[in-house]
């Protein structure tokens, strides 16, 4: 798999009214992301909610996006799990049913008490896909794992031979930087939409987002900006964006984020427990919330 | 399931040289601790490693154990899980396989924001199985599930009919008194061994502990001189298991309570990651020190 | 100053409308406390809210509290500050003053990276007045501040020559046991009240406590019935202290405990920012609560 | 005082080898520090070891800082105590003594239970100095009190007449943004040095640093790249701090930033409890380090 430029949507799990998985509505999902210009999907991750999801509802999930893909952009899976053999069984079934790459977040049930268990973890995974590159996700907030990440990779490329750089999402864009810069060997993917142009700033080249999901077309303007140098413009975009989160945020995070497609027409349906599902009257409100800023305005269109 | 009383231990999944589980091991171990008197056995908990087994392991564990107790011990089988759907078909299967109850541990990757919701996901676990008790495992130290245990049981009772108690593993002996004292109708089973005294003190009968797959002998004669209303000695002999379990902590915790069974001549192998696996020399080490504080006079002998 | 045994009331710092200190009213607490068979006062902890007021306030709080006590009973002073001279100076005052002994919290605004800094930290203190008895004040659940207490005495003992003991404000009776069975040098003060029964089991002789300042009897009467070794009154009676906690939790924790005194007729004033002070309805409520539990019945005569 | 622009540094209260203030120093600091052209000192904040200082000390160290300013740049003055009381005069006394603005952490011994009372302490120090302008400083590693910062401004200004704005340490630029666009009235000071270039992007105009203090040249080369739009130039220059701080972190982070005054020639002598005092050792092997990036090449010299 080439490097990866720009945008990558952290894709969602459709999912019935009565909580099953709805494959077929990956597809039409799948166009309008493509139509957007995005650069490669994310499956399985966070915003996928692939935690909460059965270990055959994940790879039914990864099959279903690769073949909406249909080659046209790289499919890379989170396939990460409390129980490595698991990791490394959707690891294998990922590798098998044609994604490009595999990435995975740490176990997270006992606390992980060193880099070097970490890195047995990863490299376990890892090894189960030896001709993918592979992504560690690091999303300390939630994993509570939070090593350095250039100790990470500098240990890591010992012990990892398909490493290919990391899944960041945390705020600390010095620390990206830093991986970034370590021997140019590293593809450092950020994960917080909302410092996009912080991270550009610092040398990202890629990002994979939820909220690239539905304004794709806001981010693709903040990296014309940033690459036209107008700054000013940049900044006030990435505004936009900043106030969209806070949006979101506001309504509850990952369940509000996942509404906000209903919202514009590409309903991916309810929550899985331990995540609430927003009640129409939350997403009236978060839709009135998300108007008064301009949302509906700016968020679909580039500038 | 009648109520428990006295000791129940979280036993260990037996685990060969490669990883893969040692079923063969089970039977002598339930033989050991049926002789040690144990109340009942708690399969796939923390210590048993299960949110490091994968679905179908975690139910072999859970066969064999109910096959190896033979009737003449319940069997509690410990079915939380990432993901709510795999906890459930976990649920259905024990209460398949002749289970005589259910715990579980709450969803731990994305944080839980409300009691409201972990009584929805708990609700959703114990519905499963609705012919057999219910305990919720409350362990915040390694879940960060942390909400007051009083009011959990007050709105649970309301929406889990088959709810039956908690596994209590925070040293807040206050608030479990709480819940003990609530209405009487709950089963409190306390989970920090080297506390078990406070516990006792505090009313509850019961206990699921780790050290008591090699140390029932020392509890029980814990529980004999509280009975008999002698604290001196049960004072005395509480600050052997505190000694005891310094020492296990100073050596890695879980890891280092798997490798005791090997001291005492009940091999259950090594551990899964990101738990690490005791080398020899720490085992060694671990041994001596052990040796230092008496462990392999007292542990073993009821006095 | 002999060994403590017995209740310690963290006792309050009584404080004008304004928010002044009010001294005057040093003197009727101290009778009454005196005539509740207290055993010492701890004063300026966290409950005397020491950490928010100025240098010169501590000292005229003390220096009353000393004077009130008038030798009947044994003073002891918390002299910790973030500034580790200030809190030199406070223990020199003290000493100067006729406390019995001193008391500190460590500083708790950079965090205290190893134990060798706190015993660095705890020594200049206890240096400062080296002729009194010196107890560290372990409360990590304020400071963040939380090293193994057993490593703390053990190489405290050749840092801190008057080293006495510790206040140990955290529920993990384990640790606190290990602590008084080190060597048999070592005082420990327990310093949760609703968990007190459990520390009488584990060997604890004495206690610091905020609702000692008001249910003294009820503490007493457990203490007796420990004692006596009639273990289900003792439970029961460390019920009603437990259920007691918990109303005063509800409520707000130290100010609902000040407010407290006002309902037994010991009105010690408004609370210091960041507490909030309890506002008049909702004092009605807390009283509500209280009398619900039977408070105005058992807290105030022995049984 | 006129908005600031620019670079701000914390400045070091410079001790003598007993642990005494050392006023002498200040001095000669300033001039340094003016001929790098910074614009305001920032004094007894976290870096100048405010809260390790007396009150006395604090009032001497600013008393010598805004002597030494000369009225040629301005001085801010952070008083923040977990005493109110002690902040408050803190707050006068800067504004007796010529200081340009007020600055203040909260108090962090207690929780801080919601924003209406971290407004509520911080409307009373304000209200101290009420001619001089207030910035909050908002940095919840080490305070732990973590509000939203948009709300704080946007409660604050009803309640605060003189609120100029936050010294903002956290490095969540979604957020800073947010604060700097609300209504164009507040300043938003950053505080992360390893990310200005990120903060440049998002709108702020001032920074407050400890890095300031020796490589001012550095970041005023950064900030003239940003405004030329030499963005590649302005990232491999940010790269420099990154690594720079990497290697201060690297030797225990305050303490080496102290000690690096040592390396450039303008000793401020040791550190006090708790903090540690790098070792001569530990000094030359961080010198090496910084060697090795190239720090003493480029550090000191715009370019």
């Amino acid at each position: 798999m080439e490097r990866i430029k720009g945008l990558v949507p952290a894709v969602f799990t459709p999912l019935k009214a009565n909580g099953d998985i709805e494959t077929g509505k990956i597809k039409p999902i799948s166009e309008f992301l493509i139509d957007d210009k995005v650069s490669a999907f994310y499956v399985c991750g966070s915003t996928g909610e692939g935690p909460l999801l059965t270990t055959r509802e994940r790879q039914q999930v990864t099959e279903s996006y690769i073949e909406a893909a249909a080659g046209r952009i790289d499919v890379i899976v989170q396939v990460g799990h409390n129980c490595i053999k698991e990791a490394v069984a959707l690891a294998r079934h990922a590798a098998g049913a044609g994604a490009a790459a595999i990435s995975a977040i740490p176990p997270s049930y006992f606390p992980l008490n060193s880099l070097a268990i970490l890195l047995d973890c990863m490299a376990e995974i890892a090894a189960a896909a030896p001709d993918l590159p592979f992504y560690y996700y690091h999303v300390p907030a939630i994993t509570r794992v939070d090593f350095d990440m250039v100790e990470f990779l500098t240990q890591g490329q010992e012990k990892i031979a398909n490493l290919r750089g990391i899944k960041y999402t945390k705020p600390t864009v010095f620390e990206m930087q830093a991986c970034i810069e370590l021997n140019g060997r590293f593809e450092i993917l950020f994960g917080s939409d909302e410092m996009m142009l912080s991270a550009l700033t610092a040398g990202a080249k890629g990002a994979v987002g939820s909220t690239f999901n539905f304004a794709a077309p806001l981010y693709h303007s903040i990296i014309s900006a940033f690459d036209a140098r107008d700054l000013d413009k940049a900044r006030l975009l990435q505004y936009r964006a900043v106030q969209m989160v806070r949006v979101l945020y506001k309504y509850g995070g990952q369940p509000a984020i996942k509404a906000t497609m209903k919202l514009i027409g590409m309903d991916c349906g309810p929550n899985r427990l331990p995540h609430k599902t927003l009640a129409p009257t939350e997403i009236e409100a978060m839709k009135s919330d998300l108007t008064k800023i301009g949302f509906f305005a700016w968020a679909r269109q580039e500038s």
